[in-house]
C-alpha cells in the first residue's frame, strides 16, 4: 500500500497489474499478509496516534470555528478506549473468514472428459471511497486482501495524517509478503478519484460510502457499476391484525435506534383499521422519543382525537414531498392505506404500490400476525430486504452474520442488500478437456450429457 | 404480449407494473401461460406461416437487390422442416426447468425467532433487443414468463409481419392465464428503444443480442446496467508440451467451426518452443480450412521454411492492430511467446499478460499436458471462460447444459459468461421475527447467534 500521488491512470493500471497477480495467490499468501498488516499495526501504535493526534487538533479547531461537526472530531480520535484494539481486532477477524475465492458452486459433466466448472474468483480492481474514520481504512484494506481484489482508496480529508502513518506501516508490512504493493493503494484528492471514475479498463467496480451526494456524483460520472445506495427511504406497513406492543418497540427503533442511518425508516403506512386500535400507542410511543410525526389527513384526524394534548403538538400535516424524503431525523412521515370492502387484504397491495412507488429499494418492513399477508407483501415489494415483525435497523452486514460489511446495495443486479466478502466476488467458468471440439457434437455427432457432478 | 404503439413511458410503466404482479404467480400459473402459449401457437401455425411468407417475399426482393445479406432470408424463413417444431418445442423445453424463483441459498438464524432468508427473485423489467430471427421472440417470451421477468422486446424489422402475427396469438394466449398481458411487450420502432434506455426507473436491464455496434450503442445511451458483450476476442494459447494432434483439431474447430460467432479464436500465442514441434501441423490443418495466418515475424519466419510453398501463400505478416482484431472470418492473427531461460512456465505469464491487455475477458483456451501450466494460465487470466484442451468454441449455454441462454455477458458484476435463467436471477433478504429491534442487541444486550440453518 502507498499513499500514491501517481496518475490516476498509473495508480489504476497498477492496481489491474497487482490484481492478477492477487488473484493467483493461495489462501495462505493472503492471510499470511494479513497477519503481517497486523502486527506491523500493532507495533508501530505510538506513531499512528501520534498522527492521529494531529488531525484531531485541527478537527478539534475547525469544530471550535464552527467548520466542522464536533460527531466528526469524536470518530476521528483513535485514542479513545478499545478504538485501536477494535481496528486490529477486525483484522484478525476478517482473516479468520473462509476464503471466498475458489468456491465451486456448480459441475457440469458436458461429455465423458470434458468436465465443467463455475468457482468464484476476485472481481479485479475496487475503488472505494469512504468517510472520515481512520480505522476504515485497516478494515477496507483487509477486505481487498482477503478477497484478492486490487484496492484503490480515498479516504475523508480529515484523516489525512492518522490515513499517511497507517498506510506507511501497511506498505511497509506488505513488502514482506507475497501480496503485491500495489495491491491497496491510497489517493489523496478527489480530483483523482474523478479522473478514475472514467477509467473502465482498469476499475472495475466503484464502491462509495458516505453521503447521498457522493453516492449520486458517482453513479453519474462512473464508466463503471457502482454499488451502493444513494437513498435509504425505507417503510414499515402496520396491518390491522399487527401486535400493538410489537408495533410500538418496531416503530420505535425503526425510527429512533439511529435516525441518521440508511435503514432507518422514513414513513410509516397504516391501515386505516388500525389507526384507532394500533397507530396511537406507537404515535405516543415515537412522540416519548422526540419524533416529529408528519400526518396524512386522515391519521391525524385520528390522532388528535386520541393523543393527549401534549403529545398532539408533534403532529404536523404531511406534504406530498414528505413521502419522497429521507428525514435522516427524528421525523416521520404517516400514510393511511384502505382496503375495498370485497378484499381485506387488498390494503397490503396499497401498501406495496406506495412502496414500490416512493421507496428506494433498500429494506421494507411489514408488521402482522397473517403469514398469508407477510408473504403477499414480500412477495410484492421490489426491495432488496423485506422484514417481516422485526426493525428495519437489522438491515446490516455484521447483524446479518456477514463479519462485516463493504457498503449495502439497492442495485438490481451483482450484490443486493448488505455486502460482505461474498459480495466482493463473481464467477468464472473453467472448462477441462482432451482436445474436444465442437464440431464432434449435435446432429449426426455425439450428444452432451449434461451430468451433474458432485461439487 | 402486445405489439405496442404506446409511448416509451407508458410501455415501461405498464412492464413495471406487471413485472411485480408477475413476481407474486406461483410456478404453475407461469408453466400454465407457457402450456397456453405453446397450443396457440402450434394452433395458429398456418396464419403464421402466411406472414411470415410475407416477411420472406421482400426479403427476397431486397436480397435480389443486394440489400440483404442472402443468409438472412434463410434465417427468417419459418416454414423450413423442423423449423415451427423446434420453436414449439424450445417453449416445452423451458417450461420444463426447474423453477428459477425462490430458490433459497442462505438461511441464518440471527437469533432464536429471528430467521434470515436469501432466496432468489426476478430481475424485474428486461429490454431485449434481437435480431432477425422470427422464433426468437417465442423464445424469449418463454424465458421472461418462466423466470417471472417482465420484458419489452425490439426484433429486426425483416421479421416484422412474422413477430405481428406471433405476438397477437401469444397476447390472446396469456389474455387467458394469470401472467398479465403487459409482462411481455413488443416494441416496434428503434426510436422507442433510445427512449427506453433512458428509464431506468422502470428498466432494469438491457439484454442486446446482436452486432457489435448495437451492444456499443446500448452500453454507451444505457442508464441501466448492459448484459452482453461488445467483442469477441478469444485466445488460444499452445505450450510446448501440448500434445500435436490435439492442438491441431482444437485450433481449427475454434477457428473455423462458425468463424461469424464471437466465441471463435481470433489470436493463436504459441511458446517458441512450440514453433517447429507444432505450429507447423496447426498452420497446415487451419490453411487447408481456408484460413489466412496474420503472423508476427518471428513465426512467419519459422513457417515459411516449415510449409509447402502452397501453404506458404496464405501466410501475412501481422500489424498491431491485428492483435486487437475481432475477425469474425477465416482470419487468424499469429504471435510467439517467448519464456525467459531462468523459469521454464514464464512464458505463460507473457500468454496471460497478452491476453489481458489485447483480449475482450470473453473466453481463452490452453493447450497443455501440464496441469500447473494450465492453472497457472486459468487463475491468470481475466475472462469469463478459460478452458484447457477444449475448444473456444465450447462457451455456449446450450453446451453448458442451461437449457438455453440469453447472451454471453462480459460484464465483471452480474452474470458472466453464458447466462441461462439464473443469469436472469437475483437475490432478495428475507427476515423474520416476532418483534425484535436492534436496540436489544449489542453492548450490554443480546449477543447475535448466527446460526447457520438447512436451506
Amino acid at each position: 500500500m502507498s499513499l500514491t500521488n501517481a496518475s490516476a491512470e498509473d495508480a489504476a493500471r497498477a492496481a489491474k497489474l497487482s490484481s492478477r497477480k492477487l488473484a493467483t495467490l493461495p489462501t495462505s499468501a493472503r492471510n499470511d499478509a494479513l497477519d503481517a498488516v497486523h502486527d506491523a499495526l500493532a507495533a508501530a501504535r505510538d506513531d499512528i496516534l501520534t498522527a492521529n493526534a494531529k488531525d484531531l487538533e485541527l478537527a478539534q479547531k475547525s469544530a471550535k470555528d464552527g467548520q466542522l461537526n464536533p460527531s466528526i472530531v469524536k470518530r476521528l480520535d483513535l485514542s479513545r478506549p478499545g478504538k485501536f484494539e477494535d481496528m486490529l481486532q477486525g483484522i484478525k477477524d476478517v482473516r479468520n473468514l473462509e476464503d471466498p475465492v475458489g468456491r465451486v458452486d456448480l459441475r457440469t459433466g458436458l461429455d465423458d472428459g470434458l468436465t465443467l466448472q463455475r468457482q468464484t474468483c476476485p472481481i479485479g480492481v475496487l475503488l472505494i471511497i469512504f468517510e472520515a474514520r481512520p480505522e476504515v481504512i485497516a478494515n477496507i484494506a483487509s477486505l481487498a486482501i482477503k478477497s484478492a481484489n486490487a484496492a484503490i482508496l480515498k479516504g475523508g480529508k480529515e484523516s489525512t495524517e492518522s490515513f499517511k502513518a497507517i498506510s506507511t506501516v501497511i506498505s511497509k508490512a506488505l513488502d514482506k509478503t507475497d501480496v503485491p504493493n500495489d495491491s491497496v493503494q491510497m489517493i489523496a484528492t478527489r480530483d483523482v478519484v474523478d479522473a478514475l471514475l472514467g477509467l473502465s479498463q482498469y476499475v472495475d467496480l466503484v464502491i462509495p460510502r458516505g453521503s447521498n451526494d457522493l453516492v449520486s456524483h458517482c453513479q453519474r460520472k462512473a464508466h463503471m457499476p457502482v454499488l451502493g445506495h444513494a437513498d435509504g427511504l425505507c417503510h414499515l406497513y402496520i396491518h390491522p391484525d399487527a401486535d400493538k406492543d410489537m408495533s410500538v418497540k418496531v416503530a420505535v427503533d425503526s425510527k429512533t435506534d439511529y435516525p441518521a442511518a440508511c435503514n432507518a425508516v422514513e414513513t410509516l403506512l397504516v391501515h386505516e383499521d388500525a389507526l384507532k386500535t394500533i397507530l396511537p400507542a406507537v404515535a405516543s410511543g415515537l412522540i416519548a422519543k422526540g419524533v416529529t410525526l408528519k400526518c396524512d389527513q386522515q391519521s391525524k384526524a385520528s390522532l388528535s382525537t386520541e393523543l393527549s394534548k401534549d403529545e398532539a403538538t408533534k403532529l404536523e400535516d404531511a406534504t406530498d414531498a414528505d413521502f419522497n424524503t429521507e428525514f435522516l431525523d427524528l421525523v416521520l412521515a404517516i400514510k393511511t392505506v384502505s382496503a375495498t370492502p370485497s378484499d381485506p387484504i387488498a390494503a397490503v397491495d396499497a401498501a406495496i404500490d406506495h412502496i414500490n412507488t416512493h421507496g428506494s429499494h433498500h429494506t421494507d418492513a411489514v408488521l402482522t400476525s397473517s403469514k398469508e399477508v407477510a408473504d403477499r407483501f414480500c412477495n410484492g415489494v421490489d426491495s432488496a430486504c423485506k422484514f417481516w415483525n422485526a426493525s428495519t435497523r437489522f438491515c446490516d452486514g455484521m447483524r446479518f452474520g456477514f463479519g462485516t460489511e463493504v457498503g449495502i446495495s439497492t442495485n438490481k443486479v451483482h450484490a443486493r442488500g448488505p455486502v460482505g466478502l461474498e459480495g466482493l466476488m463473481i464467477h468464472e467458468y473453467r472448462l477441462v478437456g482432451n482436445g474436444q471440439t465442437a464440431a464432434m457434437y449435435g446432429s449426426g455427432g455425439k450428444q452432451y450429457k449434461h451430468k451433474k457432478l458432485p461439487l
